[in-house]
C-alpha cells in the first residue's frame, strides 16, 4: 500500500487508476467484483466456482480491442458446463475474428448483482478530518442529498447505524415485500473504508460508487481513491490536565491583573476595572498602567512584571499594537491566562499580528482567550472581567459566544428572564482557547448544569467532539452553529466530497457527539434557560393534560414535531383520569379536562400524572378562565410538583399558558419553581422538553428512539 | 363512460377491471400503451406503424395459456419487416406447440419505454373534494412521500407546476446529463386525470402507477379506477352577497340583543352585557330575560320577540337545552345572526342538539356563529360581545380561532404587544359560520389589513380556497392549521389515497390558495402583529446591515431558511457602503459596519439602503454599545424610515437587536413606527419578512421564486 501510494505521488498523480484502486480494495477487504484471468478452461471453471455467482467472461488479447464485435464477451455464465462452453466459444470466436491475435486467456469477472445502489465514501473535512459518508445511490442522492456522515474510523455498530440515519432508510429494510439488504455486509464496507483513510491520512477521498447492496451482500462496482495535497500546520495541543489547570485558574482566579487599567471613564480599561471592583470579586485585583500609581483605590503597577505574587489572569485592555510585547511579559511571568479584549487582529485582516500572539502563548504555555472579545463572567466568583454591565444571577448555565453581539444578546436575555448563569465567555477570534477547552472545564465545574455555545466554526472538530462526548453524560451541551446555510463552496474531487458540503457534516457529527443543536439564537437561549430547570426524564411516556382542547391539539403537534411520543393511555389510568373530568370529556391522551374546570381538577389530574409510574413527563395546557385564574393554576402546579419532588418523584413538567396578560407572571412563577412554562405558545414548552429528551438519550439515560437516529 | 360506470355499480363492484380502465383512459385521452389484436400480418404491420415505436407481440389463442412457453411472445419488434417476421414466427411456434389450438390473431402492444417512473393520481379528499396528485414513482415515493397535490380540475400550467413542486423535481429536469422528460406530456396526463374525476364525481380514486416519463412523452403503464360509495349530505350554501349582508350586520351591528342577559355577577349573560355596555358600543343593546325588567340600566325584554326594531345580532348566553327554542324565535324575527356562546353541543357529543340548531338556522336564513365560543370582538365598533375582558387597541389584524383557549392566547398576546386589532372571532363548533364566511367579509373590510386564522379543520375546503384566493390579492391571510401531525388513519383503496393522508393535502392546497401557513401558535401571532406593520416588498433584493458580525451570519442563515435572497452587491453600491465603514470591514452583503460604530454610521448606511432603488428590503442587526445605545438606534432608524416613507419610498425594514434589556423598549418603539424589531433573536424578524414576501408573491406583487413553488 505504502509503496503503491508513493509511486502514485512520484508520478505526480493524485487519483489512483482502476487497477490501483483494486489493489487498495483487496488490501482492505473492500468487496469489489472478483476478476481473474484464466489461461485455460479449467482455470476459468475454478475462478467461476470461487466467485460462486454468475460471471462475465471476456477475451484477453492485446490485439482485440472491440471484444464484443469479436464475439469475445459472454455475460451471466453460471455452472462448470456453461463456463467451459463459454470459454471455448469465446476463444473460437476470437480466433475466427482475427486468426493472428495473441490470446492470453479469458477474464472471468463476477457479475454485479441487481440490487439497491448506495454510495459509501470518505472525505477529509477541514474541521473534522477523516469522515465516512453513506447514502442511497443513483441520481436521488445528488438531488435529495440523503447522506449521513461519521467520524472515521467507525465500529461495525456505528457503521450499521448509518444505514438507519438516512431519510430513505426504509428502502434498505425492504419495502413492498422486498427482502432487506445485508446490513452487516454493507456496514462492513463502510467500516473498511473508514479504516483505510484512518490508516493512510494521505488519502484525501474514497468513493465506492455505487455499491450494490443485496440481501446476500454488498459489492462496490467501482472504487475511486484520491490522495491529499499538502498537510495542515501543527499547533500546540494541551492535555486534559493542562487544560483543566489553566481553565480552573481562569474561571476561579485568586488574582487578576488588568493591563491597561484606567481611571478615566469611557475607557475599556476603566470599565473592566470598575466591573471587577463593583462586581464584588473577592480576589486580588491589580491594575497595570505605566502612568498611574493608583486606580479605583488599588495600587497600580508600571508593568505586569512588577505585580507581586501569583497572577492567574491578565486581562488586556490596551490597543492591538501593544499586546504582543505585554503578552511576552505575561508569558515570562508564567501567568497561565491572557484575556485579550482588544480587537484589530485576524478579524480586521491582521493575521500576522495574531499569529505573533499565538506563538508567544505557545512558547510560554500561556492560554489566550480572544482576542476581539467582550471578556468573561464567572458569576459564582462574582467575577465580571468585561467592559459590559455586571450580571449577578448565579445559576447553572454556562454560555459562550464567538461574537460580541451574541454575547450582548445572551446578557440581555439572561437579565430579562432571570436566567441563572455560571459563566458567560467571549471567544472572539479563538486564537487559542476554544470551545473544547471550556467544555473540558464546564464538564467538571459543579456549578454548571448546562453548557450553551454559539459558534461559527470549530478550530478542531475532533477535540470538540471528544470534549462533548465526555461532557454529555454529565450535563447537556447546546450548540448554535451559525453559518449553517452558507453555500459551502468547496473544491471536491469526488462524489462524496461534493455531498459533504454545506452543513451536513457538522449536523451529523454534532448529533453523534450528543450535542443538542439549537436551530436559532432564541432557541439556544431558551434551551439554556430551560434545561437546568427540568429533571431528566426516565422514560418516553408523555401525557398532555389540558383545559383547552385547542391547546391539546397544538401540543400534540409539538410533541410529534419534537420526536417525542404520547403515551398510549392504559385503560385503568384512563378511567382514573376520567373520574375527575366531565362525563363527555374524550378518553385518551391528551387528557382534556375541558374549559370550565376548577383548580381542583387541574390539581387532581396533575397529581395522577405524577403519581403513576408509567407516566414519565407531563405537558400542561392551561386555559385562563374566571374559575381558575393564572396565578391559582401556577401556585397549585408548583406546589404539587414540589411536593412530589420532595417525595423523590422527579418528572419533567412543562406548561403552555393560554390567556390574558396575567399568564406572563404565572409563567415566570412556574419557571422559578421548576416548571418550564411559556405564554402564548404551545411550541416552546414542548421544544424545551424535546431538548431535554434529546440530551437524556445522548447521555444514555433512555433508549435511543428510532427517530432520534434519523437525519431530519 | 356513464354506461360503463353504471354497469360496474350494477355488478356491486367499486374497482374497474383493466380493460374497463383502458376504456376510461381512451375516453379521456390518458396515454396508456396502445394495444390491438391483428388478425393477419398486414394488420399487425399497420398497428405497429400507428404506435410508431417498438412493440410486444403475443399470440392470441383461447387454447394457449403459457404464451412464452409456446414461443408466442416477441418483445421489442420495430419496423415492418421485423413485425412481419415476428408475426409469422409466433403463429408458426404456436402451431408447432399445439396444432389443435384456435389462433385468433396476434396482439400488438406498445412497448413501455425506459424512463423515469412517476405516479399520477386523483383522490376524493373529505375536505377539498377531488384532488390530483403527482410524485416520483418507485419505492421512494412511499418512503419519502415526495408527492404534491392540487384541487381538480387543473389547467395545463397548474399541472406543469406540480412537476416543480416535488423535492426531487431536478430528476425530471435531467441530472447527470440526462435529457429532461417531456413536461407537457406529463402535465397533460395529470390534467386529463383531473378532468376525468371532475366530470365523474362518482369516481373516488384514480391511479396511474407508474407513468413512464421520457423525453418523448409519458405513458401510464397501468390505470386503476375506484368508484365512490355514498355521497355527502348537502348543506345550505349562501351566495357572496348573502354572506356579506349578514357578516356586515354581524361585525357592524346597529342593534344587539343578549338572550340570557343577567344582572348577576359571575353569570356569562352578565359578563356579555357588561362588556357590551362598558366597551362603549354605540348601538342599541337589548337584554332579554323573562325574569327581569331592567339589566345594567337597559330595559329588559321577556323574549326576543318583544325587542323593538331591527336586531342585527342575537347573542345567546343561556344553557344549551334552551337554545333551540330561542333560536326559533330569533329566526322568526328575521334576525340575521345568532352568536351561540353556550357549550354542550357537538363537542360534548350532543350532535343531534346541534343539528337541530343548524336546521332552524337554514330554515330562516339565520347565520349561526358557534356554538361553544367565547363570542367576538369588533374593535372599530367598540363591540365586545364576549364573556372575556374587553380589548380596545384598534388596528388592522382580524383574528379567528376555533378554540376558546387559543382565543384567550390571542387576547393576551395582543394586549401585551399592543397589537392593533380589527376583530377577534370565536368559531367553536362551526355549526354554520365558517372561516370562508369571515374571510369574505374581512376581504372587503377597510379596517382589516391582515387576517389570521387558527383552525383544526375546514368544513368546506373549496369554499375556503375560493375565499382565500379572493382575499389574498388584497391582504395577507395567515393560517395556523392544528392537527398537522395526527396520523391520518384513512381507509384508502389506492396508492394515491394512501399518500394523501396526514397533512400533505392541506399543506399543498393552502399554499396554492396563497395562504401563509404559520408553523405554530406563536408564529401565527407574530405574523399577525408584523404583517400590517411592513409595506409590501417590490423586489427580491435584501440587504443586511449589521453592527455585529455574528448577527450578520445568523441573519444570513435566517434569510436562506425563509427562502429569501441576499442581494448580490453591485460594485458601486459596495463602494458606497464601504465609504462609511472602517477600512478593514468586509465587502459584500451582509454590510458589516463593525461593532464600535457611532449612530451616524447606522444612519448613513440605512439611508443608503433605502435610497438605492436596487435594494428592496433591509434587515438590520443592531449591537448594543455605549457609542450607540438602543434607544438612539431605535430613534434614528424610525426617523429615517419615516422620512423615506414620507417621500414615497416604502421598503420593509426589520431589525434584530442584540443587547442588554434596554433593547426591549427599543424594539417596541420601532414596532410602533413601522419597523418589525425583536430582541434576542435573529430568526423572528426575518421570519416576519419571509411571511411578507410569501404573501407578496401569492398576491402577484413579485415574481414567484422557484423555491416558493417547492414543497419544503
Amino acid at each position: 500500500m505504502r509503496a503503491l501510494l508513493a509511486s502514485v505521488r512520484a508520478e505526480g498523480r493524485t487519483a489512483l487508476t482502476a487497477p490501483e484502486g483494486k489493489v487498495v480494495a483487496d488490501a482492505y477487504g473492500i468487496v469489489v467484483p472478483g476478476e481473474e484471468v484464466a489461461a485455460d478452461v479449467e482455470e476459468a471453471v475454478a475462478c467461476a466456482a470461487r466467485f460462486g455467482a454468475p460471471v462475465v467472461m471476456k477475451i484477453v488479447s492485446p490485439d482485440i480491442s472491440h471484444k464484443t464485435d469479436a464475439g469475445g464477451v459472454v455475460v451471466g455464465v453460471a455452472g462448470a458446463a456453461d463456463v467451459r462452453a463459454a470459454f471455448h466459444r469465446i476463444v473460437e470466436n476470437a480466433r475466427a475474428y482475427d486468426p493472428e491475435a495473441r490470446i492470453e486467456g479469458v477474464q472471468v469477472q463476477e457479475l454485479l448483482p441487481a440490487g439497491q445502489e448506495v454510495i459509501v465514501g470518505a472525505v477529509t473535512d477541514p474541521t473534522f478530518g477523516k469522515v465516512v459518508a453513506f447514502g442511497l445511490g443513483g441520481v436521488l442522492v445528488e438531488v435529495l442529498k440523503d447522506v449521513t456522515f461519521r467520524l472515521a474510523p467507525v465500529t461495525a455498530d456505528e457503521a450499521a447505524s448509518m444505514l438507519d440515519s438516512i431519510r430513505a432508510a426504509e428502502v434498505l429494510r425492504g419495502v413492498r415485500g422486498a427482502r432487506p439488504v445485508d446490513r452487516w455486509a454493507l456496514a462492513e464496507q463502510i467500516r473498511r473504508v473508514s479504516t483505510l483513510v484512518t490508516d493512510f491520512p494521505g488519502i484525501a477521498e474514497v468513493d465506492l460508487n455505487p455499491v450494490i447492496a443485496t440481501p446476500e451482500g454488498a459489492v462496490a462496482a467501482d472504487i475511486r481513491v484520491i490522495l491529499a495535497t499538502g498537510t495542515p500546520a501543527p499547533r500546540r495541543v494541551y492535555g486534559k490536565d493542562e487544560i483543566l489547570s489553566s481553565m480552573n485558574r481562569l474561571m476561579k482566579p485568586a488574582s487578576v491583573a488588568v493591563i491597561g487599567a484606567s481611571g478615566e471613564q469611557g475607557k475599556i480599561g476603566n470599565s473592566v476595572m470598575r466591573n471587577l471592583v463593583d462586581g464584588g470579586f473577592a480576589g486580588e485585583i491589580h491594575p497595570v498602567n505605566p502612568k498611574s500609581d493608583e486606580i479605583l483605590g488599588r495600587k497600580a503597577y508600571r508593568s505586569i512584571t512588577d505585580v507581586p505574587g501569583d497572577v492567574d489572569v491578565a486581562v488586556f485592555a490596551i490597543p492591538a499594537r501593544f499586546v504582543a510585547s505585554a503578552l511576552e511579559e505575561v508569558g515570562r511571568r508564567g501567568i497561565p491566562n491572557a484575556v485579550l479584549i482588544p480587537s484589530g487582529f485576524a478579524e480586521t485582516g491582521e493575521h500576522e499580528l495574531q499569529a505573533e500572539l499565538v506563538a508567544i502563548g505557545e512558547r510560554y504555555g500561556t492560554r489566550l482567550l480572544g482576542p476581539n472579545i467582550y471578556g468573561y463572567y464567572s458569576t459564582w466568583q462574582e467575577l465580571c472581567a468585561t467592559f459590559c454591565t455586571p450580571y449577578d444571577v448565579k445559576g447553572g448555565v454556562a454560555l459562550t459566544s464567538q461574537s460580541g453581539g451574541i454575547g450582548m444578546a445572551i446578557l440581555g436575555f439572561a437579565r430579562t428572564t432571570g436566567t441563572g448563569v455560571s459563566a458567560i465567555v467571549g471567544l472572539g477570534n479563538k486564537s487559542d482557547v476554544d470551545e473544547d477547552d471550556l467544555l473540558t472545564y464546564f464538564a467538571e465545574d459543579p456549578h454548571t448544569e448546562c453548557v450553551a455555545m454559539h459558534l461559527e466554526d470549530l478550530k478542531d472538530g475532533r477535540a470538540f467532539v471528544a470534549a462533548a462526548r465526555a461532557t454529555v453524560p454529565k450535563k447537556p451541551v447546546v450548540v448554535l452553529k451559525a453559518g449553517r446555510t452558507a453555500a459551502g463552496a468547496r473544491a471536491a474531487g469526488s462524489h462524496t466530497g461534493a455531498l459533504a458540503g454545506d452543513d451536513a457534516v457538522y449536523d451529523d457529527i454534532l448529533r453523534q457527539a450528543g450535542v443538542i443543536r439549537a436551530p436559532g439564537l432564541n432557541e439556544m437561549l431558551e434551551y439554556a434557560r430551560s434545561l437546568p430547570v427540568l429533571p431528566a426524564p426516565r422514560g418516553d411516556n408523555i401525557v398532555i393534560i389540558t383545559g383547552a382542547g385547542g391547546s391539546g391539539v397544538l401540543l400534540s403537534d409539538a410533541v410529534t414535531d419534537n420526536g417525542l411520543s404520547l403515551m398510549e393511555m392504559p385503560e385503568d389510568l384512563d378511567a382514573s383520569f376520567k373520574a375527575f373530568i366531565p362525563p363527555f370529556g374524550a378518553s385518551g391522551n391528551p387528557v382534556d379536562i375541558t374549559g370550565g374546570e376548577p383548580p381542583s381538577t387541574y390539581e387532581a389530574t396533575i397529581r395522577l400524572g405524577l403519581e403513576d409510574p408509567r407516566v414519565h413527563a407531563l405537558v400542561l395546557g392551561y386555559w385562563h378562565t374566571i374559575v381558575t385564574p393564572p396565578m391559582v393554576f401556577a401556585e397549585l402546579t408548583a406546589r404539587v410538583v414540589a411536593e412530589f419532588r420532595a417525595r423523590g418523584v422527579e418528572k419533567p413538567v412543562v406548561a403552555s399558558l393560554a390567556g390574558d396578560v396575567e399568564v406572563e407572571e404565572a409563567c415566570q412563577y412556574l419557571f422559578e419553581r421548576g416548571v418550564v412554562a411559556y405564554p402564548y405558545t404551545t411550541e416552546k414548552p414542548v421544544a424545551a422538553l424535546g431538548a431535554k429528551y434529546r440530551w437524556a438519550r445522548a447521555a444514555g439515560l433512555l433508549e435511543v428512539a428510532a427517530e432520534d437516529t434519523h437525519q431530519h
